[in-house]
């Protein structure tokens, strides 16, 4: 049961110029379900990404770098689901290949001009022959405004489809972000997300896409966590079409680049949280905020030992405030010289610990009714420094080992 | 339901020589258990300890350092379960030190002559009173038979008491290396086991104890790893009370050190096991091999987060093949340069994959068989080293999260 996760209309999200959308099924892995999406981009778009640290990242991950690399220009997006073709070695690699192949010949371009990605199982072949036979039909079906549908083509454990829009105004013309995303397990971060694509028409100078993707990434999915592990698969993508129709944007410190930012971040950041919401067998949306850090990498630190200790997530699960747990996390967050008898924590607004110990007015009451809220703020604040970091996370309920047990079967 | 996990007959523990138990029920968290054990020491024992890396490290950790410190040769051990006396601030030391006191009073020693412990709830008030109302009569009852009792009387979340005990013949005596552990959660390396005290009537040369103790710990408690939260209160006790009636061991590596080393480290292997196969909801016993890798650091790394992916450890409790998810944690390990391509994964004897990708003769079936077992080796070769690291752990499974759901209830 998503928390407090609304569903987007498809009238609410807004069509990017430049950018086609086509969906359909081809079977990847289960039939009657849309599993194959692509995104036709205008000539000249700027195309960036973040991907994910892992070292056994899958062969589309290692093609979009290569391809990234090159000079060519992005005009072609294929994603499925599925099957995550990761853990494939060499073969892995060539299917990938030949998706691009496929794609490029659709769409009159060079297989460099596409990045692959692809979601789902990992360790399988990918059957790269039912994506190669989807491949006219989604380009058949090329339009602008299928944001919805693409978001539900991206889907693994995700119980529903998460997208978000923005419009602004820049040098008088309206510019449009809007972005899919989809979780939900194997959520942590670098690169949180396990894939995300957000697209706006606004013109950018070169390198401008790079730079914005990475930002927006830190403010959003690199800020969640589900169950700390990281996947293969993680991409972060931003197409930028260049086709709203206003003077070019030369830097992201102007006013039209802070405009830019502020929408490609609050798309990002509403993607993030979605895939929080939709966590696997989530039950509670938790902000983890850490204050009074000496750096902000300790805060997250300390942020994310809270987030992953799977102690703490039962207990909100349980809304059972045995909130020595968040203590006890504090402690092995791995900062050396950490003192506890100034540490300081907040449920909501209620002081729960104050030097370390419980607070004197401290009243189970009090914490009980904050965590049976379905949003709960944990506030941590170290008294050593004037660095934060925030997080988000959801609690571990049975539900999550129900879905991942069963993933496959 | 524990796995393969037996209890030992009170008989098949050895008494230790100079080394009295009291066991007695003072009511701390409930009526009706035991959850007050005492240890009494023969003058000239020989007592060190590892302890909790926690920064939150608990009251009664914080007297046992300071303890240990001084010279004046620990007498008396007291432990209480219902109650951690963790996030409790200046309160809680007082109240640790009235424990001592009132054990010092009763043993006629001194208090910096007492190690308190304790575990149970984090952040709520130790009942101090109760404590101190119940030591007469566990100090009525001392006796060197009765570390069975002591075992029941340490257990939080356990479904089972762990003890284990061994007779080696060193000089011409009998030498009794005799221990009791409790888990069975918040369980993770540095210190894995949140509780464990071996004694033993060798005789040692000052500083042996404690070289001894360390060795031990890495051998053992320090080797597993149910949910990857370390414990504010982790403590490993090892208690030479040197009435063996043999020439002093001077050396670990002359053939008697060598015999009583042995000894000490197959108990705490034993004990150390038996945490993980009563981790809390285990289902399933997993040894996680790492070989190849250019030092064991970076192999204890890898099996780590092998060992805290809640991904493989649900497809474990599954008893599903699904073992893309052991590649991606190796992935995420954080060995910067790993190369995937050189990655082999064996299960059990089952070569998964090779080369970073499945193995062409892999059939799901042989995965399927292992999995359905109740214990299994999992082997990844990094080919990059000769360096190796093991560890222990367990699955995570509905019954983890209910556990620790309704832990307090």
């Amino acid at each position: 049961m998503p928390v407090h996760l609304n569903v987007p209309s498809a009238q609410s999200l807004h069509p990017v110029r430049g950018l086609r959308i086509g969906v359909t099924e081809a079977g990847v892995r289960k039939a009657n379900r849309k599993d194959l999406v692509v995104f036709e981009l205008a000539p000249g778009s700027q195309v960036a990404g973040v991907f994910t640290l892992n070292r056994f990242c899958a062969a589309p991950v290692q093609i979009c770098r290569e391809h990234l690399a090159q000079a060519g220009g992005v005009r072609g997006i294929v994603i499925n689901t599925g099957n995550a073709n990761a853990g494939t070695g060499a073969d892995g690699l060539a299917r990938a290949r030949q998706t691009c192949d496929a794609l490029a010949q659709q769409l009159g371009v060079t297989p460099a001009q596409i990045l692959p990605f692809s979601t789902g199982v990992i360790m399988e072949t990918l059957p790269v022959d039912r994506i190669v036979a989807g491949l006219p039909a989604a380009v058949a079906g090329l339009a602008d405004n299928r944001w919805l549908e693409a978001a539900q083509g991206i889907m693994t454990t995700d119980t529903l489809p998460k997208a978000a829009s923005r419009r602004v105004r820049i040098g008088g013309a309206d510019v449009h972000v809007t972005g899919i995303a989809k979780g939900a397990g194997m959520i942590r971060p670098n690169m949180a997300t396990m894939l995300g694509f957000v697209g706006t028409d606004a013109h950018l100078a070169p390198g401008l896409a790079q730079a914005l993707v990475r930002e927006a990434a830190d403010a959003s999915f690199n800020r969640i966590t589900i169950d700390g592990d990281t996947s293969t698969n993680d991409s972060f993508v931003l197409m930028a079409t260049g086709q709203a129709g206003h003077a070019r944007i030369d830097s992201l410190d102007s006013p039209e680049g802070q405009a830019l930012r502020d929408a490609v971040i609050a798309v990002s950041q509403e993607l993030a949280q979605a895939i929080v919401r939709d966590g696997e067998g989530a039950t509670k949306f938790i902000t983890i905020q850490v204050d009074g850090g000496r750096t902000t990498a300790e805060c997250k630190q300390v942020a994310y030992a809270i987030a992953h200790s799977p102690l703490v997530k039962t207990a909100f699960f349980a809304s059972d405030p045995n909130l020595g747990r968040i203590l006890a996390a504090v402690g092995y967050a791995g900062i050396d010289d950490l003192d506890q008898t100034l540490i300081d924590l907040h449920l909501d607004d209620v002081l729960v610990a104050s030097r370390g110990g419980r607070h004197a007015a401290y009243r189970e009451e009090d914490g009980q009714r904050v965590m049976k809220q379905a949003e709960i703020t944990v506030r941590v604040t170290l008294h050593r420094g004037a660095a934060s970091a925030l997080v988000w996370t959801c609690d571990l309920s049975h539900d999550y080992v129900s879905i991942n047990a069963d993933y496959r079967s």
